[in-house]
């Protein structure tokens, strides 16, 4: 019964289911959405997701949307997955869960709102809206400092004390990588994270876990970012 | 190993673990932080949740926040707990997971700036916005529509086609229930509702299946509605 990943590049919860399935070894076929030409309305997606939203899977006849419903379904079915990526532990889960909760309406919600109104909001047609910006700044710095200060508080490699990746590591690190396409000098980017020293560090612990995978996952973010900041006009075309 | 439940009666989210809890049979015990004055960011309650928000648990040493999370995590570790709350079916659970992610950025949102922005905020010292309440309405709105056409689709009396009802509905119904101190008149918030006709019954339902806990939670709720309605200046005093 092979999975159908409906997805989009410039999407970090595809981003991160990609990943996922990448290196637990699940096959896939990645179907491609266009978030620019519509398709997310289109009558074929929404038989797949009624929400118009990727990423979205079909496996067999079941579909499911929501990237944290998924990537635990997939955690659940997939018996090659290992278990610090969903672990059987009734308390480790727990904070997975929570982490992943907190996440909707914080470092989410804080990134998108800043990333589509400070650059991104032209590519969907959308307009740049500076007082928007503002806030969705303001509350993706507070979501940054409360992964350091709580989620990476005790210190280990990755979130909530893990030794080993989570679904919840991947989940918020897509997220934060899209900082690409939110700030592209990459001076100014590295600045902006500089003061979240146990996130960088945690970042490059998780490009290490998923090495080849992270990077080629990631490849039409790092390239959109670079065309985007010469202002090709041919920008999008090259995650399409 | 008693559990210690950090709640407070106007808080949707808290209110759907004590009718967990109570239906469930779980012994806890209740403890009130009062939001306003400040008690979720004092050192004692940040020593339990650093987030600084309500309900939020502790088991023995293990402490837990967020509602979803909670509610997985109750549901797993207390045997006594019906298998419909939480099914161990993996698509039935992996649907009620979509569900609960959803309601973050969704049904909660809209909720939230509306019923903040129309009514609730000079409660939590916060000025009413009219615009930002319109924007909040649609966003509600939207949702209710989306309950109504996705959740609902299959004609079951709960949601995602449960026969019986689910962590889902129980945290979904309670954000609903806040309209009533949202719209303090009820005429006009029956009117509210009354273009989703499958919402209405399944709160029926849902009232039906937890009913003397339903109330008895909401009842706080009912109180502090009524007494906002007459304007009276100890209003809050009653569900302190």
């Amino acid at each position: 019964m092979k999975l159908k990943l409906y997805m989009h590049p410039l999407s970090q919860p595809s981003r991160a289911l990609i990943i996922f399935c990448k290196i637990n070894g699940i096959e896939f076929e990645e179907i491609v959405i266009d978030l620019t030409k519509g398709q997310h309305k289109s009558p074929d997606f929404t038989e797949i997701n009624p929400m118009g939203q990727v990423p979205a899977i079909a496996h067999g006849d079941f579909k499911l949307f929501e990237s944290h419903a998924i990537l635990i379904y997939l955690a659940s079915v997939f018996p090659g997955v290992a278990d610090h990526w969903y672990p059987t532990d009734v308390q480790k889960r727990a904070k997975i869960h929570s982490v992943l909760d907190w996440h909707h309406s914080n470092l989410r919600r804080g990134s998108v709102i800043y990333g589509l109104n400070r650059t991104l909001g032209p590519v969907f047609g959308l307009p740049l809206n500076p007082k928007a910006a503002a806030e969705g700044e303001k509350l993706l710095c507070s979501s940054l400092s409360q992964i350091e200060s709580v989620w990476l508080a005790d210190g280990g490699p990755f979130l909530v004390g893990g030794d080993k990746t989570s679904i919840a590591d991947i989940s918020l690190v897509c997220e934060i990588m899209q900082l690409q396409v939110y700030i592209l000098d990459e001076s100014e980017r590295n600045r902006f994270l500089e003061p979240y020293k146990k996130i960088v560090q945690w970042i490059e612990n998780i490009k290490n876990a998923t090495r080849l995978h992270f990077d080629e996952v990631h490849y039409a973010l790092y390239k959109f970012s670079a065309m985007l900041k010469h202002k090709s006009e041919d920008a999008y075309s090259c995650i399409q």
